[in-house]
């Protein structure tokens, strides 16, 4: 390992291809020579105008052009935002995936789902091992977060060492595993840290994020207050030390656990699979058996603590799951924050399960997983980095901990908010962002992806406002002359069968626009269309004050 | 005054047609004999699903049914969830307006813009004064509240008094005018309060909601501290109590004053001339003036604390703002607390501002217009009412008042959580929910009202999330010959450009189909349509997982 820079060395490349905007698709690419390696590959939840898209993935066109280089892809865990878009882009870059254990876990139960599992080379690593990717040596870090098995990385290269932490709190008390390895970043930071890339999620927050464990404690005390209802506990499928609490609570108190909602089943599945997560005996039910014991000896673990409609808690709170009845015999906890955007789609879940008579707790039973303030400045301590670079967050994070990284003394100019795109060139003891490589993001939806884009987008946001008015017409391919319509059709405009009159008048003004054409001798069916759209659009909009969709469509006919 | 129950009294009935099931669209009938009384006449936010959507206005056929015995709209205060529907139910029911003397400034600027202000009777009520609509008297009450001159009612009925609180805190020490009238609230008590109506919003909240005078000791210290910076501060357009206390800190700092955002300079100017805000002389200057004073003598007071995609501190944040440039000289102040489900909104602004490199201030310049626990409990004990019917919120916040209800001592057969529709009937010292009249929603969408219904958003939304699907043909009216097509037409579907094949096989498809139906001697049109309908949807659904709108179209040619 080369732990000094080198005066010789060549440029070192670091290029975030996500993760800086916004929220997840996390993705950052290390590149020295001939050598690239890319530290996870996560995706992102649509924003609110994004219609219809299921999933973002990035646009890994510059790892396509370099391909050749591509050592393999370095995961930090098993978090959707850090390996939820291996699959998409494996199909393209085909190269090998090094996790710890549980991360692989989940890694691989993806890659099977999307039948990939026998073609990709996958290496589990243990926090203290290196691995070796081409001019890069790994050494994987162990850290606290909220899944078991989260890593922070130190990164050897030609030009020093580079420490990303991922995601990462720091737990003296963790449900499961080590404390995070706070004497390595110490140890690091004595041989000198070229880089930081901290994990910026919480920086805007003061203080620090208290340990798991404290939700044991409060999960005690609930369970010790509400002896007489079942309980139902959601919170979030991969939170794996949080299920291990409530399943330690219902032991003590006696009760059958069940596991609702399919990601958490796949997940917990994994996780005793592994032996991350234990179990006592005769503990785990199915839901089936739920009608064998009385209510108040069963609790059921579920997915849904987002609001998400389809997730299992939305359909006992709407009446809809077929084994799970919701009434005044419930106590359920919210064991999750609402992450921004979902305020609305939670409240909406308690409001039907208070309107059931269930019992609803919101509080005390969650903490984060990510570093507040405290924490953040105690890896900056710890590791005393040359240069510093805020990574995974929105603008707003990536600011406030690029406050922090000043306020301990870190020079202004050795500070990098980086863009997705930006390339970060480090070598002669100086650093610049210096270019630009392809960057963005790319939809899925459904089956497909990267073939919905803007156009797409806007269409589907017309169409979502207003609607779409069809003018629909034949016409003799010899002579223009109208053999049919205009018929005027509409979807998501107005309620048709109690607005004849609009629909007629749109119909005559479609008409008065073709005979007008014709009478014009305008043979450019091009021009017709844009003339009836220009007509019909004007008096939607003067009777209506609404823009839909406006399609006029000639058939021809010979 | 009857101010005791009378055992030969008629039935009085409580009937809110809104207001119980989300926030807005607040509006509560009171029916004697026959006198009917309104009691507040707002509006409601489309939800997320209620696409395209502008407005949701209250479903008022109860009150058309009934409209003989409608005496007036008797109003608590200026606020849209409170007022806002008022234009188009008058237009159904035109009934004398209520209210005091700022709220009914807005109303009548309201009432202008829709062509009503000759036809509709207004009278503008002081604090203290009592009216007579009909069976009922109606005395005004002081309360504070987010804006200026609300009031609570005391309801005079031959079955006793009802108190409605109206949106209300208690402010000890308010900008404007007095502090609620407690002692009112304590001799009505003593007389005997029937039920009472009370405030929900903050009802989930421990504690007491601070002083808006709080507000402005903050002011004075972000003032002090950012001398050499314009202040752009964003807040709510009605609270003119917010705004007096930003002009008061910026005319003590030698700051000129800019108010920016339409909604925000008609109730400003509506508050200066109904001296409900005091402006010291020369201190407002037209955003055009602006250019004239160093930036650190100046001062922005705008809407869109919200994130509002159109308002004026969007248009400064993505630099669309034809007068306002942000940059590093300027410090932003967020006045406000995001709405629920405004979140991201808020977020989104915020990272473009910081990105522009202004300085963002979020904390510590807003305090609730609402009451929390301890000011209910407070109203409860002083009021001591025999029912309580906790109104204005979502079920969780009924719920929440309900419990301090049970906590301060009244029966929990007292109190009523009520529906929309619901009829509460009280006599002979009975009450009970007995009945249910016509209610709901009504949706405004661009200049109409009530043309868009759950049809059409059901398309709207199927729309959004995959697109349309147009397959076009021309058949002989004659002998059902296939004349010209099918055509594909798509739109938000795929980028077609990209999509040749995919559409191509759905061009094959519909023909096959239609072919199909010709060798099976179909005649029936609607059948055919059907058929194209099913196969292409199928065959689009298993190759992209995605189930746009399919709309075969057949033209009839003679």
């Amino acid at each position: 390992m080369k732990k000094n820079e080198n005066a010789e060395a060549s440029v070192l490349k670091i290029i975030p291809l996500g993760g800086l905007e916004q929220i997840g698709i996390n993705i950052t690419a290390f590149e020295y020579e001939d050598s690239i390696m890319i530290v996870d590959c996560g995706l992102g939840f649509p924003e609110d105008d994004m219609l219809g898209i299921d999933l973002v993935i990035p646009d890994v066109t510059y790892l396509e052009e370099n391909i050749d280089k591509i050592k393999g892809f370095v995961i930090t865990h098993g978090h959707e935002d850090h390996i939820g878009a291996l699959p998409y882009v494996l199909k393209k870059i085909n190269a090998p995936i090094y996790a710890t254990k549980l991360t692989m876990g989940i890694i691989e139960h993806k890659l099977a789902e999307h039948g990939l599992d026998k073609q990709v080379t996958r290496k589990v690593i243990k926090f203290g091992q290196t691995i070796t990717l081409g001019a890069f040596h790994v050494e994987y870090i162990k850290t606290n977060h909220s899944i078991v098995d989260a890593a922070a990385l130190a990164i050897y290269t030609p030009q020093g060492i580079i420490v990303h932490t991922g995601d990462f709190k720091v737990d003296y008390t963790p449900i499961f595993g080590d404390a995070i390895d706070l004497q390595r970043f110490a140890e690091l930071g004595k041989k000198g840290v070229l880089a930081l890339l901290c994990d910026s999620t919480n920086a805007e927050r003061p203080g620090f994020t208290p340990s798991e464990k404290t939700v044991g404690r409060t999960f005690d005390s609930i369970f010790e207050e509400h002896q007489k209802t079942r309980i139902i506990v959601a919170t979030f499928a991969s939170n794996v030390d949080r299920v291990q609490q409530i399943i330690n609570s219902a032991y003590r108190y006696g009760r059958k656990v069940v596991i609702e909602g399919r990601s958490m089943v796949n997940i917990i599945e994994t996780a005793i699979e592994l032996e991350c997560l234990s179990v006592p005996k005769n503990t785990l039910i199915d839901v089936d058996e739920l009608k064998n014991y009385p209510d108040e000896k069963t609790i059921i673990i579920t997915t849904g603590s987002q609001g998400e409609r389809l997730a299992a808690l939305s359909r006992m709170a709407n009446a809809t799951h077929k084994k799970v009845n919701i009434g005044p015999k419930d106590t359920i906890i919210f064991s999750s924050h609402p992450i921004p955007g979902n305020e609305k789609a939670v409240t909406k879940i308690i409001n039907e399960l208070l309107q059931k008579g269930a019992d609803v707790i919101f509080q005390d039973t969650h903490v984060s997983g990510h570093a507040c303030q405290e924490e953040i400045k105690l890896i900056y301590s710890l590791t005393q980095p040359k240069y510093a670079i805020p990574v995974h967050g929105e603008y707003k994070h990536l600011m406030a901990q690029a406050k922090i990284a000043e306020q301990l003394g870190i020079n202004k100019k050795n500070i990098f908010i980086m863009r997705s795109g930006d390339v970060l060139k480090i070598e002669k003891k100086k650093a610049k962002i210096d270019g630009k490589v392809p960057f963005g993001t790319v939809f899925v939806d459904g089956l497909g992806v990267g073939d919905v884009g803007s156009v797409v987008l806007r269409d589907r946001q017309r169409l979502a406002d207003d609607g779409i008015i069809l003018v629909l017409m034949a016409m003799s391919s010899h002579d223009n002359q109208l053999l049919a319509g205009p018929d005027i059709v509409t979807r998501g405009f107005v309620y048709v069968k109690e607005s004849d009159q609009l629909i007629d008048d749109i119909r005559r003004i479609a008409e008065d626009t073709s005979f007008n054409c014709q009478n014009r001798e305008i043979k450019d069916w091009g021009k017709i269309k844009n003339s009836i759209k220009d007509s019909v659009g004007e008096y939607v909009w003067k009777v209506t004050k609404r823009r839909p969709m406006i399609l006029p469509v000639i058939m021809e006919v010979e």
